[in-house]
């Protein structure tokens, strides 16, 4: 891990130019979800103040919420010792997760539903699916 | 995603049969880690109730702190909406970060130090780096 000119880390992004990126709510410490950046989010995620992802299979960048409503708001950025993962401490606004519920985690292995629901995806989201 | 016999929910591995993994604090809710895990690694999680992982720098399976005595007793297995991400809600032993911190995400992408460094890795680490 080589530090930046200003004490800056620098991330190792994966052979496709993308990072791991974990929300955790600052408030309750719940993990909401994991996606992915690049170079560009993380930079639009720093310049905006709210949480930008790179979506793999729609193969560009995305606001969080941008349709829904359902933004993040970015309080610090952590970076892991390898650099290789990133984690953002936000405040979620509503929900994290397409389904409605508060945390994409809101269920166990063996299928027991843990997380709660907190909104009806067939009314907040017109036409497609974050 | 498709529900196994007994609710169990399937896994989306990645074309290399593995799946992120985040480690988080039962007691604290901090996130400790991110790791990558193959079925193998998830099996013997589940049937030992300590945490397994797949290290793609190694090629094979570990079990956390199997060197450094740091182990991970996992509580709870979730996944997420898409069933290609793992949380492991776990007691960490000590420390779960090679460097001595409780977590690996213990500075912000400006360098910022913001976890506690709890053990010195060179008296831990006798041989090797986990």
């Amino acid at each position: 891990v080589t530090p930046g000119p200003s004490g800056e880390v620098e991330l190792a992004f994966d052979s496709q130019g993308l990072i791991p990126v974990i929300a955790q709510d600052q408030e309750t410490g719940d993990v909401l979800m994991l996606a992915y950046a690049d170079q560009e989010a993380i930079a639009l995620t720093r310049s905006t103040g709210f949480a930008h992802y790179y979506s793999r299979s729609r193969k560009k960048i995305w606001k969080k919420g941008e349709e829904s409503g359902n933004v993040q708001k970015v309080h610090e950025i952590r970076v892991d010792c390898d650099a290789d993962t990133v984690l953002f401490r936000v405040t979620q606004v509503r929900a994290a997760c397409h389904t409605g519920h508060r945390s994409c985690f809101f269920r166990t292995i063996d299928g027991t539903v843990t997380g709660e629901r907190v909104f009806d995806p067939a009314v907040v989201y017109t036409n497609s699916i974050e």
